[in-house]
This record gives C-alpha cells, sequence and structure tokens, in this order.
C-alpha cells in the first residue's frame, strides 16, 4: 500500500476526520509484525540524511501536527534519534516570545526552516496561527483567515528553493487521548508534563477539528501535502510516516558530490614525500612540517 | 580508571603533547571487548539527558576540537545520534560568515549555548579563535593572546548560570591522519569531503601543537575541564568521552520535577464526567465539547 496516495489530502478536498478511522492499522495485525519494517525505515532515513547532506542541494521540512498526546514527541523520539544530529535540527514551537508576537506570524517559522541539506523537523508550526489562535480567537477571523493564502505563498518559495515539505497531522481519537492522560498521571517519569489545561482543553475538540480540516484543506498541495495518519496505535503511526518520509526522499534524486580524481595524484606526492622523509628520519616517525 | 582524572588538562600545566601517547587504549584489548561498554554510556546518555531536559534547571556543553580526520564527526555520530534530538543540538562552527566577523569572536558561540534543559555539542568552537587564527595569523597576537582570558570571562558566566562544560581534544599522531586521508579518498561514499587543503595543512602540524597546548592550559579549569582524549584508536575515543559524560551528568543531580499530585483529583473528575457523557450517549463513544 502506498501511505503517501492512502493518507494525502486533496487539495481543497471537504475533509472530514470523522470519516477517518485514528484506529487503522491497515493490513498489520500487531506491532510485533510492524517493528521489522519500522526498523528498516528508520536505518534507511538515516542513510538517506547522510546523503542528503552529503548532496548539499536540497532540503526537508517535516511538520508534525496535533492534539496534545497525540504523539508528536514520540514520532521524534523513535523516527528521528536514528539520524545524525549534526545535520538534523528539532524545533519544538511553543507560546511566541513577546520578540516572535510582534513579528509576522511566518517570522519565527522561517528562521528555522532547514539549510541546504539538512533536515528541520517542526513540532508544532506556523500552523498553530490557524488553529490554536483560531480556536481561541486570539487574532480576529479577519486576520486568521487571510493566512491559508499567505502559508502557501511561504510554502511555496521554500518548495522552490529546494526543501521538500511534508506535514503530518496525528489522527487520535478523543478516548485515545484520555486514555494516554491518565497513563502519564500515573507515571512518575512523566506525571510532570501533564496540566490541568491538557483536561480542560478538550472542551474544545470539536473547535480543534474544524480548524484542522479547514487548514489542511486549503493548504495540502502536491509541493507540500498533507497527511492524516492514523495515531491511535503507535507503532501504525510510526510505520506510516517513516515509510512516507522513506519513499519521499528516495524520490528526491540525491547523490554523492563527484569524486576528486583530481586529489589522487596530489594524495600520491603527499605520501611518497612523507614516507622519504620517514625512512631518512630512521624508523621512528616524524610528524611533518616546521620543527 | 577514572578517565576524569586520567585525561584532565591542569590549569596553567605545561602541557606537552608529544608526551601523551595517541594510540592508548588503558587496559582494554580490543574494540570488541570495549564496545559493550560503549553501549551502555551512550544508552546512559540517553537517560541523563531526558532527564536534564526534564530537571530543566542546567545545560551541558560539550566542546569538540582537533586536527582534521582526528574524530569530531565521528564523535557526533557514534554519542549523540541517540539523545533525543529536540533536546540537543550540534553546531559544526565553519569559516565566519561576513556578519559573524563583525562581531566579536564570542558573539556566533554564544548564540548557541544550551538553552536550560538542552545539550549543545560545538563541534570545533570559539576556541578556532585561538588555534587556526593564530596558527595563520589572521590577527596579531596582540589581539589573540588576549583571548584566553575573555574565553575563562565567557565560560565562568556561562558556568554560573547552570551550564556544565566539557572540552575534549581528540588526540591523534599525523601517521594516523594521513591513513585516515588515504582511507577517505579511496572510498567513494567520503571521497568528496577531503580537499588539498587538508593535505598542505599538514605542514603546520607543530604550529597546531602549539597553539593547543598553550589554549588547553590557559582554559582549563574545574568549571570547564579540557581533557586530552587519545584517539588513533576510534573505540577507546568513544569509550573514554562517553564515560566522562555519564560521570558528569551523573554528577549534576539531575531530578524529575515533583509529581502532580494536584492533578490527581482533577483527572478523576474529568475521567467520571467523561465516562457519564459515554453512559448517556450509549455505546459510541462521543467526542467531548460543544457540537
Amino acid at each position: 500500500m502506498d501511505f503517501r496516495k492512502q493518507f494525502f489530502v486533496g487539495p481543497g478536498e471537504k475533509l472530514k476526520l470523522a470519516g477517518i478511522d485514528p484506529a487503522h492499522t491497515g493490513g498489520h495485525a500487531s506491532s510485533e509484525e510492524a517493528l521489522p519494517e519500522i526498523q528498516k525505515n528508520v536505518a534507511r532515513m538515516a542513510e538517506l540524511q547522510a546523503l542528503l547532506y552529503a548532496d548539499g542541494n536540497q532540503s526537508l521540512l517535516v511538520v508534525l501536527q496535533a492534539l496534545d498526546a497525540a504523539g508528536k514527541d514520540g514520532v521524534v523520539r523513535h523516527l528521528f534519534s536514528g539520524m545524525n544530529p549534526q545535520g538534523t535540527r528539532v524545533y519544538g514551537f511553543k507560546q511566541p516570545s513577546a520578540e516572535e508576537a510582534a513579528h509576522d506570524f511566518l517570522w519565527r517559522a522561517h528562521q528555522r526552516t532547514p539549510a541546504r541539506g539538512e533536515v528541520a523537523v517542526f513540532n508544532r508550526s506556523h500552523y498553530e496561527d490557524v488553529l490554536v489562535v483560531r480556536v481561541h480567537q486570539l487574532v480576529p477571523k479577519a486576520v486568521w483567515s487571510k493566512r491559508y493564502a499567505l502559508i502557501n505563498d511561504f510554502e511555496k518559495m521554500l518548495a522552490e528553493n529546494g526543501t521538500r515539505i511534508l506535514k503530518f497531522f496525528l489522527h487520535i481519537s478523543p478516548e485515545e487521548q484520555l486514555l494516554r492522560f491518565k497513563q502519564r498521571l500515573d507515571d512518575p517519569a512523566r506525571n510532570w508534563k501533564i496540566s490541568e489545561g491538557d483536561y480542560s482543553e478538550r472542551e474544545f475538540w470539536s473547535d480543534y477539528v474544524g480548524a484542522y480540516e479547514e487548514a489542511m484543506s486549503k493548504t495540502s498541495s502536491k509541493d507540500a501535502p498533507w497527511y492524516v495518519i492514523p495515531a491511535n496505535h503507535k507503532w501504525f503511526r510510526n510505520l506510516a510516516i517513516s515509510q512516507i518520509i522513506v519513499d519521499t526522499m528516495e524520490d528526491m534524486g540525491l547523490k554523492l558530490p563527484p569524486t576528486r580524481v583530481d586529489l589522487q595524484e596530489i594524495a600520491v606526492k603527499y605520501h611518497a614525500a612523507e614516507a622519504a622523509q620517514e625512512q631518512r628520519a630512521g624508523k621512528t616517525p616524524k610528524p611533518p612540517g616546521k620543527k
């Protein structure tokens, strides 16, 4: 199954999240069955990231959006820990600082887009400015409703400059969220992560669903696709996202830079000169250069 | 053996790198023997990083310095790939941009120091301003010679604000470097990483040794220690550095934030309210909130 086809949000489509089963697992029976595939994908992601870095002409931007406890942090930990941290940056977008809030809403996102050769992961993103901002009416509708077009222009510019963009919405049910809150609360190592706000925010669930449906429908495109990932099962979420990332990076036409044949001659010269120097100096090799 | 004692550069000591064997392996016979210890350390580093993040009061800054091919990138890949990339940032310091060069030499380093809860790894660092800058006389001696004291003041300020600093010099022999250049040149996947400059820079080997000896001697302290790590054997280098990081982080007194007992009551209330709502709605659970 091509997950890129299966979970793609069609541009302008009348998206209804209620029609997508968050507990979907494809043909996979269990976590145990999927694990080897996930591990293969994670290993391949690390290889492709090294190749992206070596190639140096393109970049990858992964956007993770979801309601609380849907697994954004889990995706980062399970799928991106294997990548070389020198070429991979993960940014958690929190409430804007005073300086960030004093700029346009894309300003802080733009500062964190990946350089050529890099992977950037946005854990939350500029999409919060048409999600939480809309649900809690932090700006008037006249302002947030214009942002879909602004986001499209921004992402188009990134894409034209060599950035591949993948946007994932982690789709869980409200029951699954409540269950995960409870598990966190009962786990001394994660208890501190939870706040009363996590619970009270549940009252806005259907508002968030509406905001997500409109945002994804209006900003999904071939160059900056949205995927709705069934995420009640963490292992299926990891399988689908890793597979989409691998398939996308395989399509990027990444290549190693040309072999430096011109250096072979230079290297031979240096190696010969230093070998001669060693011989003159007797058995103990000496550091080269001025003494 | 406590590597932190064994490889520590004493503040103000008359350091002679020629007296330290780059092929040292401690009592370890082989890579195979060391591997389980390295793996244990890397796993523990990931746990401690998660704890550092949860604790949220301190940070860790790791500085990696060395001549070319001594293994800085290898340390990043082998030891830091396991950490959660959301709390770990690796910065490769290259030739300064025009904007960076127009500021004081600590400006760009300061922008990349770790926030509370974070780990930052500097692959090269502000130390290049007393190393390559000195060797190639990019500024007069009157300028670079004052920088040791400026660096000490800067790092002291970081330490007083909760940043643990660990500085590693990866110590290889010139013969080992030449061997690694040759291996890179013969490997199609890494051939592109090498340039003629890598070879010609070898003529300045002894100048670099002198610059490193003075820099480490003048900027090593209890709060910002330098360690000279024998690095001809990659596995011993990984063992020693990972052990020093683990030992240091174990000493930081990291703690989980207090358990939110106050939330248990709130959670019970929410769970009960939603269970009642589900019962009223019949068998199919409904999303909570406004409809």
